[in-house]
């Protein structure tokens, strides 16, 4: 059918082009991250609000409304889950989600996001909330706009529709019932951990450590994982993040303290296991949902995977603690492997969530999801924040934080307009433990292999098994492929006991 | 007239939106320059073709050319000299040299200068002008292909036709009659220099300065004169270049050689004599005429005043030579003020332009421009640029380079297309000139001022005498404006020799 084959051209075409310019829309936020001057924020924000404009209309043209009506048939003729039917099916679903959005909603999010994203940055340092609410107002009530326009699908709440954004297909209904059984085992687990009266000295973590020689030792290990520097680059910014330009151009960014060694380590390390996805998907899609990442969820399963299963492990660090005493020979004197491999892996109640240990990270989580949800559907008000985040702290953490940057105004998210993504990072944290035994199955002992420094074997089966797919799978189907198994919380509650009980002894 | 005033505003809007939508281009580039990870650079081709696309449908969008007939009226109801009047002017301007090119030009132009800079990059590098001509002969047919379709002004020739691209009203006849005596003097002070025997001790400036203070006095030194850091940054590229983003961004680019002090420091001076001019147009005007340069030729007064006028003086130096001890305490032990002094002042014949004195420049900028001019109206075919360049560098220097890379080859520009842009560097200078002696006559005594570090009265005298103005009077016009007289040489030439022959003693 070469009319068919035509249409389908021209809408990957279509859809081609307009990802180069959502790319230039991704440098605009890079850079702004990274290397914008303060006076040129709004100039910056109105960039980027054309640009998204430009996309948003492109993502709406009726034409592409035309050329979907005419693909109805390739699900059929190629099968469900062919490429083809992939790129159609998720073309579709962009296009119902843009045509329900006004082109001037879409500009004031993007303007309103920067905005508020540069005032969020001011309040969080003069740790004054007051000075952001009204932006979160405002954020918050374009989202409900968002998510009315979009609609609520069918059974479902108001958060589903922001969060199908993120994690297509999933319902909140869906992640109150896997996260459930995750809070009860992270009960059970911390409250086990803190009767043993175990703690290690991680103060061996807070000594110094040359912020120069901190960014040459994350450069090594990012590229012991297979990220590749001569298609990406690591800067500093305020809030670390990874972003995919496009083809050959994946974009980290950390920050330094001189007397924090993990956070920027592992946030390298972390955002380096999100770049390797995205340099892992399909070039010559790009464009297509097959060159796009399948999920949030799953691209954060990558990079826990490297920051935490791998990154955390003993093995890993009988490979890299030479290295690391040779390049902190101050800070690590006399320290031995064990004590250094304890130390990383503490568990204790903290106030930040990106740093804070693998058992608490998922609470952190889900105080975030169950505000976020108030938010949206109207059960908590912007200025009631402050307390609500302090008072389910309290409850969950037993401690409340002293002041709103240690509390409610850490996280970049809600300035940026992403409401209903804070779930997909536990969902991440499941879906890699799920990953992370299947690929012990299929490639033998991975211990041995890190304690060797070989990272290669587990990073290109990541590549065939999940990068090299792109969008083609829903992230719960992609998961059953490679594991045989829907996905559950299972592998991750294993991976947390197997992992904290022995160093507590508990 | 309300109709008319709608009709403007509507203009205005469409110009300021491709105004932002060309602003992301120019984050594009200056990313390309300073940032972007190798393998990134077929999708920035990519990006940046398509913002150049988008931004040519939008500039010849048949509205505008709806919008310029109804506001023919705007120059006799508001006067020839209004604001107003400018922007319908401009606007009209740009409209029918846009409208007059066909895309596929367009494109050609654009694919043909990426390629060609990048074996002009190859063929520089081995010092190879075989491997060039195709390219440089490519790229004279399309620029004559250009100026064919914009069309040649009455009584003028065809090399007016790209001179008017950077350089709007100038045209070859009057360039040649105010070059004329330019030549002359310079050869008549060249020559008595010459004769004079004397020579500078200029082996001070290739001592060792490390790379990280040049940085930071080149960096103070940009910021004395009047460049905001908060509204620009400073960065490394192979060119040096600054790129004005849009208001409040604005972007200087080095390069240190740790053995050359001059490279850096005058450079980023250059640069931000660049910066200091469009940091000073009005923001408010953004997207139209009035918010941007009047010419390159202003542009480049605005560097070249602040770089050599200023900052080659004894006064600045007064002022700067004891930071300038204090960084390089190593290399500048011992040396005296005024032998600094003479030292960045050395003047003699050498190959590349932009290392060259302020004598020996313009002759750099003459011989390029009878070149350009040669190849442009045929008399001159790109095989024979390389014999051409130097039986005129032998003429004007008594020197021959000794390979391509230190003769014909070593600027960018013909391989980018800008072929009319190097007669603009010499407008600069004399326009600089001009514009110092009236700041002189306004300002009072600048060299005391200098002395003292106070450098605020001449920028701000700039920033409402020329900046303020952006494109509303054509560039000889500003400076008949500004400072009562024409442009001549006149001025440039009394400072070369009021600068030079006391220093040489002739």
């Amino acid at each position: 059918m070469p009319d068919l084959q035509q249409t389908y051209t021209a809408l990957v075409e279509h859809l081609r082009e307009t990802a180069v310019l959502r790319s230039c829309g991704g440098l605009l936020g890079w850079d702004e991250q990274t290397c914008l001057p303060p006076e040129g924020a709004e100039h910056r924000a109105n960039q980027g609000a054309l640009i998204a404009g430009l996309v948003h209309e492109r993502s709406t043209s009726p034409k592409i409304g035309e050329w979907l009506t005419e693909l109805a048939v390739v699900e059929g003729l190629k099968g469900a889950e062919s490429p083809e039917a992939a790129v159609v099916r998720e073309a579709r679903r962009n296009y119902e989600r843009s045509t329900k959005l006004p082109r001037k909603l879409v500009e004031e999010l993007s303007r309103v996001g920067t905005l508020s994203q540069q005032e969020w940055v001011v309040a969080k340092k003069n740790k004054d909330f007051a000075h952001f609410e009204p932006w979160l107002t405002k954020m918050i009530g374009l989202k409900r706009e968002e998510a009315q326009a979009v609609g609520i699908p069918k059974g479902g709440v108001i958060y589903d529709a922001l969060l199908d954004d993120y994690e297509p297909g999933a319902s909140t209904a869906e992640i109150n019932s896997v996260f459930a059984p995750l809070r009860e085992a992270t009960v059970t687990l911390l409250s086990d951990i803190r009767g043993s009266g175990k703690r290690p000295d991680d103060s061996i973590l807070t000594r110094s450590y040359p912020v120069d020689a901190q960014g040459e030792f994350a450069k090594k290990g990012a590229s012991a994982i297979g990220f590749s520097f001569t298609a990406g680059r690591l800067d500093v910014s305020a809030h670390p993040f990874c972003s995919g330009i496009g083809p050959g151009d994946c974009r980290l960014t950390t920050r330094y303290n001189e007397f924090h060694f993990p956070g920027a380590f592992f946030g390298v390390l972390h955002e380096a296991g999100h770049g390797i996805y995205e340099q892992g998907l399909p070039r010559a899609q790009f464009g297509t949902c097959l060159g796009e990442a399948a999920s949030l969820g799953i691209h954060e399963s990558q990079s826990r995977m490297w920051e935490n299963l791998v990154g955390r492990s003993l093995p890993f660090w009988k490979h890299f603690y030479p290295q690391a005493q040779a390049a902190f020979s101050d800070a690590l004197k006399g320290v031995k492997l064990e004590e250094f491999h304890a130390a990383i892996n503490d568990v204790q109640p903290s106030w930040i969530r990106v740093e804070a240990d693998e058992i608490t990270y998922n609470l952190h989580i889900m105080l975030r999801f169950e505000l976020e949800q108030q938010l949206i559907d109207g059960r908590l008000e912007a200025r009631d924040v402050p307390d609500a985040w302090n008072s389910a702290f309290q409850r969950d953490f037993g401690m409340t934080p002293p002041d709103a940057s240690l509390g409610c105004l850490q996280d970049v998210h809600w300035s940026a307009g992403l409401l209903g993504y804070f779930p997909t990072y536990s969902l991440g944290n499941m879906f890699a433990a799920q990953l992370f035994e299947a690929a012990r199955e299929k490639l033998g002992d991975l211990d041995a292999m890190f304690a060797r420094g070989e990272f290669m074997p587990l990073k290109e089966w990541l590549n065939t098994s999940v990068h090299a797919h792109g969008q083609r799978y829903r992230s719960g189907r992609l998961i059953e492929l490679v594991t045989g198994k829907k996905p559950t919380p299972d592998a991750l509650i294993r991976h947390l006991n197997s992992r904290f009980r022995p160093l507590f002894g508990v």
